[in-house]
């Protein structure tokens, strides 16, 4: 039977999920049920969540772990009393902050993903907006006010890497793609040589390329290993050549794509 | 003088970043000079974020906040050294867990963001490309496939919820705009009426959407206070008579309404 594990939180819950995540996948070959609990923001939905999760914890040979960002003290309080073990990502670390600020802090639930302003608010959708309407070489019209460009073949993980971008960071990250005509005589065209500096080059192996392709377009010359293979030759030989930065995409994932790309061209997160 | 605030990771510094930003916010009218640190996974990174804390340390009036998620106990203890209040959201809670689930953890470094197995990864891209294929009602095939179908006037947060929900937690989400033509005779088309369980409405205040179809276009019709009034009152007239649960977007973030939009339609989140 897999050990139970509570994510609790007043607001959206990715916080004690990302942090509670992090240190379970520490414990190799241990499973865990996983159940979130977002928005736990009255004293009421504390004593429910208590209740759930000592309803679980009577049905189980181990006691559940719980997780929790919970600020407002009365709701952790009642949480904190459940038959399980009760991990407080908040308290522990308000006490020492509190001391060295010499400031209380307000406990008030639910600040960190609400919407701090209207500017923040904006800068993203901003952002999300240039990104859709720059993606996949489709306008290629405004790379001056782009933060980054990425360049590689079809397929090799620039799209999700730009929207995380956008969303995550507020960046305006635009994409384009070579393509098979392209692969013969490969060369920067003029619209990306004029932006040199903003260029950043993903690559990815060939038999996840040709895997991947392979789920849109089964069996097709696209998909086909020996295709891949000569676009990436051609690509890596490119990006080594117009000494453009570059990331092999294979083993990361979107996160430490976006992050890495961030980190090697210098590049400030907007949101913060 | 803004009080430095370092966060530091073994990997992308999300995580880290999420947990320090949302105990900061508790501490209201103070400022703080954020930098982030990820990837320092060798001990001789884990110096170099050392002379550059102490560099700032030096500088400063007062101790920097140092956030550490950094796992590997080498790194962690060079770091720890620093002359900043040090809160380590790692050690403070493994030796608990350790005990709890009578196994020792890995100390293995940046897991948490990296790539777990291919279907992971297949499942958010697929997410984003069903999603961008059927962004603002430009497909209405294959809805039977989507998780939800997010519906409302132009511009009220529609894209980006999806885009997130799509690459936050590998949902389907489809998304449907009501044009300024549908509002004088509003009602559901047949291709949302055949799938009225998966349908989530979203509202927003006039004065907000006035604001933001303006900067989209200016002085138009489009985003005239009375136009973006009119066509809200009549969504939210036909979300009530179609009994479609909906929420107004105007004081959320996109992480808070997609995390709501799950929550109230019941929807588990495909990655875990």
């Amino acid at each position: 039977m897999k050990r139970s594990v509570f994510f609790i939180s007043d607001g959206t819950g990715i916080t004690v999920e990302n942090l509670g995540q992090s240190l379970l996948t520490q414990f190799e070959g241990l499973e865990f049920e996983k159940i979130t609990l977002p928005y736990i923001n009255t004293p009421q939905k504390g004593m429910e969540a208590l209740e759930r999760i000592n309803a679980v914890a009577a049905q189980a040979s181990q006691p559940p772990i719980v997780f929790s960002t919970l600020v407002n003290m009365e709701i952790s309080g009642i949480v904190a009393t459940c038959n399980g073990l009760f991990l407080d990502f908040f308290k522990t670390f308000l006490v020492p902050l509190e001391k060295e600020l010499q400031t209380k802090s307000s406990h008030h639930v639910g600040r960190m993903h609400s919407m701090a302003n209207y500017d923040t608010y904006m800068s993203r959708i901003n952002a999300v907006n240039y990104t859709l309407s720059h993606d996949d070489g489709v306008s290629t019209k405004h790379y001056d006010e782009a933060d980054i460009i990425i360049i590689g073949v079809s397929r090799c993980g620039k799209t999700p890497t730009c929207l995380y971008l956008a969303l995550q960071f507020g960046i305006f990250a635009a994409n384009y793609p070579f393509t098979e005509e392209d692969i013969s005589h490969l060369e920067l065209p003029p619209s990306l040589a004029a932006h040199r500096e903003k260029l950043f080059g993903l690559t990815i192996e060939g038999q996840r390329l040709q895997a991947i392709r392979h789920e849109r377009r089964p069996n097709s010359r696209y998909a086909s290993l020996a295709q891949c293979q000569l676009e990436i030759k051609q690509v890596e030989k490119l990006f080594q050549t117009e000494k453009i930065p570059y990331l092999n995409s294979t083993f990361h994932s979107i996160e430490e794509i976006a992050t890495t790309v961030l980190a090697m061209r210098g590049i400030k997160r907007r949101l913060n």
